[in-house]
């Protein structure tokens, strides 16, 4: 079996030797209560960067020489726990690691015939419940209103912009390939794309595109693109503050445009959140999420890497933003 | 009668040339349900900078070679209306003029037997309704928690420490002299105050007064001393984005650190807004605010000028920091 590790902090964007792969002997024998795992698919995710610094924040770091770990499906091989028999698929953060010993705590079933099994990682994994509740629980979206989404044919932009546009909102997506904008709008169904590194003025841009001004932003990214958007927004605006891909290998603080005196002037509001904040709302969310699913009113995009080992480079991928929708490893 | 014009847009700190002082002959007859104001006190507000510039607002601009007007108490010299009798006194926003003629509508009697007449102005008024709206119901402060004030010295800030402390918080100001950090501690009862002006390390002095970290900041200024605080936030922290002094006069968009990181490392919430926006709330504003100040928990402190000629000059002054707490105009 193979386990891969933080083996350095990196500094900067992650290069391949910050991560080790090892092999050890499978000597994997169960306890009452416990169940092995053999792992299907790993989630790489831009927040996992965070873990790996060791600054002080939500979650933990990740420790040197240990496992990363991420969102996971796997399949039971064994099963010694009464919840979970062999052959079940489960999703759970776990370690990347080929195969592995679980508690079973924090395990949940999928099933394969309703959707896809790494659709359990995006669209109604923790991707999709970022985009719900980040949406509706700060955006407080309202028909007709202007979305702007950034990481727009992200994981979770991607599923922002469609859940926009089923409640009836005018919706915005910033991308960085005039592709990932083509697909904004021929396959998400958003109403506008921009491609962000062949755009000098973002900020006219937007104001062409967003003729009203912006009444909700979902924030994938931070940095320069943001500022463009908060010269667009409107009185009340909603500036959901999910991630700052952008700055997230910085070493230093990066300075951008100061957002205080705007705020003010628009009596607008930024939230930073994560998604574990709502968990309430989760049962909601699936469901709804779900129903969309089924009823073809929501596409989900996938870059699917093949291989164990390569998961180390999916992840730095992210940064380069060679994904469209969410990044998954298959094993 | 007299009256200050604004003459031009101000380019950064507004200069004395920017207003203009005309003297006219008065000829104020009263139509039914008019009447007629004698100017007592005029209200010097660092809002009002963002009123002369043409800037997309949640205020219209003031109109060039026209009155400046702000909170005002007067005096009815005459009255054709109702509801208002010679001899009472009324606050509105009203122009910067000696005189003038009213419909009465927006007008609001006050009682010089409950508070002077300039505390009408200040803990009374929109002041005091800034400071306990914001705190309240952006701040959402629970007893034990940290308070952080920027500009604790002037008009908002002197109030929102003490309300702070009256719920039981503890609260840190920062100030830009020495006499006014010593103000804060002797006569406001603030545990700490902390002197931007002499300190090198900002983000170090905070987390040595707020050692739990920063859980509601109250912002008055923006900028450097902001990005300070925001590096001691605690999770689910509330900022209170009530003024940006520190950029009002800025003639480009200021940079300043790139918060969005940190609010979502912290599920930390940002919220502009002006005072107007908490309407509802205004009632039991006041009730709190007169009960405390009767009750002697709650001091306010007045920067009074002298002579209607001198708005300008004290409207001028609040950008250099001579006032300390409320600056009013006595004419």
């Amino acid at each position: 079996m193979q386990t891969i590790l933080l083996k350095r902090r990196p500094k900067g964007i992650p290069k391949i030797s910050d991560f080790e792969l090892v092999t050890e002997n499978e000597n994997l024998t169960l306890k009452n209560g416990e169940l092995i795992l053999e792992t299907c698919y790993i989630s790489v995710d831009p927040y996992l960067r965070g873990r790996m610094s060791d600054a002080k924040s939500y979650i933990e770091p990740f420790a040197l020489n240990k496992p990363i770990s991420s969102g996971v499906i796997a399949k039971v091989l064994d099963s010694k726990n009464k919840k979970f028999i062999k052959g079940d698929y489960v999703s759970g953060r776990l370690n990347w690691s080929t195969k592995q010993i679980s508690t079973g705590v924090n395990l949940t079933k999928v099933d394969s015939e309703v959707a896809t099994l790494s659709a359990y990682l995006g669209v109604l994994g923790l991707t999709g419940l970022t985009a719900y509740c980040g949406l509706t629980q700060i955006g407080k979206p309202k028909k007709g209103e202007t979305l702007v989404v950034s990481g727009a044919a992200g994981a979770v932009g991607s599923i922002v912009g469609q859940i926009g546009k089923i409640l009836g909102m005018h919706v915005v997506g910033i991308a960085g390939t005039d592709e990932k904008v083509d697909l904004l709008k021929t396959k998400f169904g958003f109403d506008a794309g921009i491609n962000y590194n062949t755009t000098n003025d973002m900020a006219t841009a937007i104001k062409k595109l967003a003729p009203n001004g912006v009444d909700v932003y979902f924030d994938n990214v931070g940095g320069s693109i943001s500022d463009a958007v908060l010269l667009n927004i409107n009185q009340f605006a909603r500036l959901v503050i999910c991630g700052a891909i952008s700055v997230y290998n910085n070493t230093e603080i990066p300075k951008s445009m100061s957002v205080q005196h705007l705020l003010i002037r628009n009596s607008a509001l930024m939230q930073g959140f994560i998604v574990t904040n709502y968990q309430e709302s989760f049962p909601e969310a699936i469901n709804a999420l779900s129903k969309w699913l089924a009823e073809g009113k929501l596409t989900h995009n996938e870059t699917i890497v093949s291989g164990f080992e390569n998961s180390p480079q999916a992840f730095i991928d992210l940064f380069s933003g060679k994904n469209k929708g969410k990044m998954v490893v298959k094993i």
